[in-house]
């Protein structure tokens, strides 16, 4: 390795060293002061390079992508603003434990808080947000701050996929000149041959750190087993899944625990096991998807073992806080994320461990048998047929011309996706709709949303970045709301830029819709301006500004619309009106009629 | 005062004490946890409540209205990352020094850290950026708490404001009901008559750290004063200006201090000097607006007097540099902004101070007399005309037809613009030209950069609060490229909502122009794919999206489009197209002509 100036230098190593420690993929937002790294990684062969022109949005594809590769994505920008920009990405990925290695250029340490244009204060900008900050030493050819170049970089890559995998900080200083031009001297020519890196492929420190090492104890294990099965009434809760603890997982495994422990699985439409081919025909479902409709209406569990993140279901919440029920709950970082505190056990273990465990010890037989009523998962396998055939009413296409419903396009997406597919869900009354509608299917569907934070922001980027890893013939849906379209409208632009194609459902009831859920409903004003805040924004505009195909769509002929779009080049944006205040009312109905005919089920 | 339940009273007592401490607006994202403050804020018969549906771009709202008035702007949002897009508009006005006060809502403390929904860590969310951060207490009806509340609500809109203006943080956690909903004996009705207030006009604590209190001392300014009498090539810098330190400051009084001493006042577009009633005639200027092509030719100064933050122009600030001057920096806040270490006395006083000091001390006639060289002045004259002889005879309409220039543009907006008007540059080229192009002129033009920072980002926005501040019949006016005006187009938004009308300026040069003023230019790839970076938006429609009339202007129309569209009622884009390389070169070419004559005419 040689370099015509210290500044190269620095670029060529980092991105030298990040590529052999596995980096694939960076996104990069233009700058000056971030010269030195843009043009190594640009340059570099292993590494594939994004531009974005919104370092926001720039943020969210990253992380999009680093979610559905479970690998880490680096974030280039320069100094400024630009970095704070990253900001709203760099928290979600830290709540949703997703691998993502920011590096933002700065100015040398003299002429921070000089006065000096575009400088800021980056040291520790994302503050507890991020699971390692650094700073990189000032570039020079000496051998001791070359290899602690090295052994930073290869270190900040894997504090990425530690054991609570998230986001990293590099704040990386740099002088002029910031272009690979030829200053005399300032890297040795002899300089680079000794210090271009081991002399061996891969990083320059192996890290044992890169695999989650959280193992559920025999101990744990053998508690946990017991419990599961003297209960009567045992229940698995799959919540959203970290995307590195779900790689470990097979989903055929949770059935065959589920299935002689005698529980049902109520999966999150996030939870990775909602769709796949361990999922059985209908009659005898063991993955359960309508549970937010009826799950307040059944009995309560007695013994709960919860994977993943808190549910998306309010009711299935709610039904866990109520029930007087022993609650393990597995994190694979050891976090306590259960916030209505009625968790009795946490196992700090990955959730492949804890599954692969209890398979052992009750293939050991050196426990009870199980215990478990069979009226209590009929009530749930009865319930799930109610659910869905009050559902399926609603969407025939005599019903949903005379009374549009916009959950029946959630059900549709998930319906009629290809398999496999990816089907990236906004925030708000999408991915609600999305638990309530979402079908279990034997199908190989990535179901990806922002539920870290649950903002707004980032939905197109996050998307389209999911959208950039994966193979040609599995294509991406997005659905979201008008306000997050909104939102990041600036992410379109990736579109064209980063060559992804999507089929992009737009569910438009011109404002915030989720807002009808809420008492506010009942104050107005300020409800219709400050709350539902209809826009009258053209999304057909917005559409073309970026070059993307639009075309409004009637609620009943969403099928169709979906399927050719799903079959055509390019991307389409699929507009399909709502009134939000009825289709608040229809959702309501919908969930009160599937009540109904569970009790009247119960009491029969 | 009463309310229907903590929270309610919280948000209650929040706008009423802000309202009384002179708070007169805020700009407000829809969520559901801030409904507190949403209600309150809305409700408030003195509060102007802006609504905005990006958080980034409310943030950038509400800075340009606190830059244009002065005065703080209250910036709400709910939990999770809406507030984290709140931060690069917060660096902004921490380093442009503009008062903010944000209020984030937040989840109470036993759901933080515990896998809640949309919940992060706000605790000091903005690091060292803001003056200061309080964490509110929790709402109950409890005497101390109100008292408490009530103080620190009057103490952080005071800190706004305190000797280094800038952006305040309360963070406001609120439990649910989060609606003006009646909870029984929450709030005891006899509990509002005792702790309304004080029952008294004003705030519940009055401060007198609502002004700056930094003054020169007597000792500091008769050194000035003998260092300018001495000073045989004395100049004045007046460097982009703090919001409200340029309040206090009389331009008349600073023409006034520069005939007496003898020195060339060199002001920066942003100074607030460079336009008013101060300017006089062009044949004996005093203020000067070109020295950008000309400063590094002409002689250095012996003493040099700087006002405001670093100059935009980088000839100014090498000369400066390079000059074997004794160089006084006044700094309202005492911060040492000067990233070339060549000051040798710093003067922590505001401006206004400054000035009327040395004209006292002057008044006195207890110094020596001014010794100034006459041809120090002279040259600068000449040079001076020497700048616009060259620029002018540019921006003939044949020579435009021939040669487009871009820099024309903005020599047309500042000579055009109706007096009163406030002009809004963004950053990168049309801030340098501005610097180049904008000619003194005596009329009362307010301009105004994001050049805290110096970002790309948030532009429409800042330059829509700022025309939310003024007058009627003083128009608003945006200069912006293309890179800025994609970045922040969310912001186009308020022109709607927020019911301002603009004229706005769009030099589409399709990508980023700077970078051909940039080594980098010599690198392609990666310069086209990663620096320039073409995108091809289709402006047009983008401004459709938001209901702007659009216009495709060729550059020697510009004048008659620009004065029409000032006429017009609504908001235009003008979209003036150029090719960046030739712009850059055409730039060159001109500074070297202002050059050639300039040592010509030192020659005669």
């Amino acid at each position: 390795m040689s370099a015509p100036n210290r500044a190269t230098l620095w670029g060529r190593v980092l991105a030298d060293e990040l590529a052999a420690g596995g980096l694939e993929a960076a996104c990069i937002a233009p700058g000056s002061r971030s010269t030195p790294l843009t043009v190594a990684f640009a340059e570099h062969p292993e590494i594939d390079v994004y531009s974005h022109l919104d370092e926001r949005s720039a943020a969210y594809f990253a992380l999009g992508r680093a979610r559905r590769t479970g690998e880490p994505t680096a974030l280039i920008c320069t100094s400024g603003t630009a970095a704070a920009n990253f900001h709203p990405a760099v928290i979600e990925a830290s709540q949703a434990r997703v691998p993502l290695l920011v590096l933002t250029a700065d100015r040398p340490p003299e002429l921070r808080d000089s006065g000096a244009n575009q400088t800021i204060d980056q040291v520790k900008l994302y503050g507890d947000a991020v699971r390692w900050y650094a700073e990189l030493p000032e570039p020079e050819a000496d051998e001791r701050k070359v290899r602690s170049l090295r052994t930073t970089a290869a270190r900040a890559l894997s504090e990425t996929v530690g054991v609570e995998p998230g986001p990293v900080h590099l704040n990386c200083p740099f002088k002029k000149p910031l272009e690979p031009l030829e200053v005399p001297d300032a890297v040795p020519e002899s300089f680079g041959e000794t210090l271009a890196g081991r002399g061996r492929d891969g990083p320059f420190v192996e890290t044992d750190r890169g695999r989650r090492t959280l193992e559920a104890d025999a101990d744990g294990l053998r508690s946990l087993t017991e419990a599961l099965q003297t209960a009567e009434r045992p229940l698995i809760v799959a919540g959203p899944a970290d995307p590195r603890d779900l790689q470990e997982l097979e989903p055929d495994a949770v059935v065959d625990l589920a299935e002689r422990v005698g529980a049902p699985i109520l999966a999150d439409p996030l939870s990775g096991l909602r769709f796949g081919s361990h999922v059985r025909a209908r009659e005898d479902p063991l993955i359960y998807g309508g549970y937010d409709t009826y799950v307040d209406a059944l009995e309560d569990p007695d013994v709960v073992l919860r994977f993943g993140a808190s549910p998306t279901s309010k009711p299935l919440r709610h039904a866990l806080r109520d029930a007087d029920a022993r609650q393990f709950v597995v994190d694979p970082a050891g976090a306590w994320r259960e916030a209505t505190f009625t968790a009795t056990d946490l196992l700090a273990a990955t959730s492949a461990s804890v599954v692969e465990g209890l398979l052992e010890v009750l293939d050991s037989g050196s426990t009870a048998e199980t215990d478990t009523d069979d009226a209590w998962l009929e009530q749930f396998a009865a319930a799930e047929r109610n659910h869905w055939a009050v559902h399926d009413e609603a969407r025939t296409d005599d019903a949903l011309e005379s009374e549009p419903l916009e959950g029946a396009v959630l059900a549709s997406v998930f319906e009629t996706a290809p398999d496999p597919a990816t089907v990236f869900v906004s925030n708000s009354m999408p991915i609600r709709d999305a638990e309530r509608f979402g079908r279990p299917r034997a199908a190989d569907l990535t179901v990806l949303a922002n539920r870290g934070a649950s903002g707004i922001d980032g939905i197109e980027s996050t998307a389209l970045g999911a959208g950039s890893a994966t193979d040609q013939d599995e294509p991406l849906v997005l659905v979201t709301g008008d306000l997050a379209f909104y939102h990041d409208a600036n992410g379109l632009l990736a579109v064209d830029r980063c060559d992804v194609d999507a089929t992009i459902v737009l569910l438009d009831n011109d404002g915030g819709g989720i807002f009808h859920k809420l008492p506010i409903e009942a104050f107005d004003p300020p409800f219709t301006d400050q709350f539902k805040t209809p826009h009258g924004i053209e999304f057909e505009s917005l559409g073309e500004a970026y070059g993307l195909e639009f075309e409004r769509v009637e609620p009943h002929e969403f099928d169709d619309a979906y399927c050719e779009s799903l079959e055509r080049e390019g991307t389409q944006v699929l507009s399909v009106g709502f009134d939000a205040e009825r289709s608040h009312r229809r959702r309501e109905e919908l969930a009160e009629r599937v009540a109904d005919s569970v009790d009247e089920t119960r009491r029969d």
